[in-house]
């Protein structure tokens, strides 16, 4: 039997995933920061920051090599990205947010052992110092959450025997939801260049305001709902079979609004 | 009146200053934070990085100009900065620290707000994007340690309206030494590439044991304790009447025991 955690006990919790674009750049950070600081309740934030990795691993000359979107992480490229999520988005992001009077606290999964990783398996690819998420350890992060501590949560997790790992954003975010969803009443937001998820793709204006499994089956049957969507819709029901009460698709400059697709059981 | 702390009431903290050579090179690394996982009590660890610092900004064709030691900060040097203090070698520490099973926690001044500074006035020099430290919020830091973790702290600060800025490690120690000596007995220590305060410049093992402000005086005024070491020693006697128990100057390999230099009032 599936319990359905006591949120009514619980206090308000969003988790809110935005790309690497929008964090990248002073003007569009600067906007973005506002509304997010405006989300009511407890809030923790999941960048990327790829940009600036191939731009810098560019400057040095390092080629950057994607494999279906994800990054093959050599030992150079694995420097590139500790410096460039774990230092210089990260910070940019948490002194902005600073800034506005929000109490932002920058974190690898390392920093408080936080999220524990294993280099993932060389299959048909080597993906090389990417690592595929094990553990979370959201005691202490809750119990600073709880006294209003944002975390800023960079797309780097360990190994606990040295290394760090190159680790996928969406990942991290979907993990963090659903290990905080034993301390909060949890809505996962995943920012993304439209609105929602849309019934027409050629209108940006026909958003899906709530979709449910059944309806989600529905659509994909149907053929509305195709491609990189999927998978992605299938890690939201997951993480809300695993207590997230709620997972928001929307537009990174409506994160403050009710617009963008919401999904839930 | 001075109030001496009352030490027999609190726990000891060691605040330790660590150079970047001996963080910037694995082996070496790995050597001293096994060391440093030996010193009992609680603990805090602020690091360098000017090396690797230098090597990227000529990777990327920046150069690095020094004057009286400090880096010359400007928009692009911070950048790289904010990569290598913290993301690089901060994040490389953290992680080596949870491989020994200390829980570190990476800071920069931004995270929890903890360190605020304010852009260095220009004067005969513009270090440009430099900070002098004006404000330390040590009470969430305090709380943390008390609860295990270990903070690792790179010399960055911010100036809370949303900049990053360079700043001194070795001000960073002394500045966080003094401020948490309102809740622990805390020992501030300076890694030096010598066994400590010398006698004999020529004789590495002429270490002097204790040192008071008396004997202070009377070194410099034979001569004895000059050029570098009169301004590095006047600040440990200021952290020493701000409320530190002791300054102890010593090299990186033996900060687990109980050599070097003792300056105590």
């Amino acid at each position: 039997m599936f319990l359905v955690p006591q949120w009514s006990k619980m206090e308000k919790l969003t988790v809110i995933k935005v790309g690497g674009k929008i964090v990248e750049e002073p003007q569009s950070l600067k906007q973005f920061l506002a509304d997010f600081s405006k989300i009511e309740g407890y809030k923790v934030l999941v960048h990327g920051g790829g940009r600036s990795a191939t731009a810098l691993a560019a400057k040095l000359g390092i080629e950057s090599k994607m494999v279906n979107g994800r990054r093959i992480t050599d030992e150079e490229t694995l420097r590139v990205v500790t410096m460039v999520y774990g230092g210089l988005v990260n910070k940019q992001i948490v002194a902005g947010l600073q800034a506005i009077d929000v109490n932002a606290l920058g974190l690898t999964g390392a920093d408080l052992n936080y999220m524990r990783s294993e280099k993932r398996p060389v299959k048909e690819v080597d993906y090389g110092f990417v690592g595929d998420v094990k553990e979370v350890n959201a005691g202490i992060l809750a119990d600073l959450i709880s006294k209003g501590i944002v975390p800023v949560l960079a797309p780097l997790t360990h190994d606990k025997v040295g290394n760090l790992l190159n680790t996928n954003a969406d990942t991290i975010a979907g993990e963090t939801a659903k290990a905080l969803a034993n301390y909060f009443e949890v809505t996962l937001m995943f920012c993304f260049e439209k609105k929602g998820v849309l019934l027409n793709e050629n209108d940006d204006e026909s958003v899906i305001k709530t979709l449910t499994p059944e309806f989600f089956e529905n659509y994909v049957s149907q053929g509305i709902i195709n491609g990189g969507m999927i998978p992605k819709l299938e890690n939201s029901f997951e993480a809300l079979n695993t207590g997230v009460k709620q997972v928001v698709i929307t537009r990174a400059d409506q994160i403050h609004t009710t617009n963008g697709t919401i999904i839930t059981l």
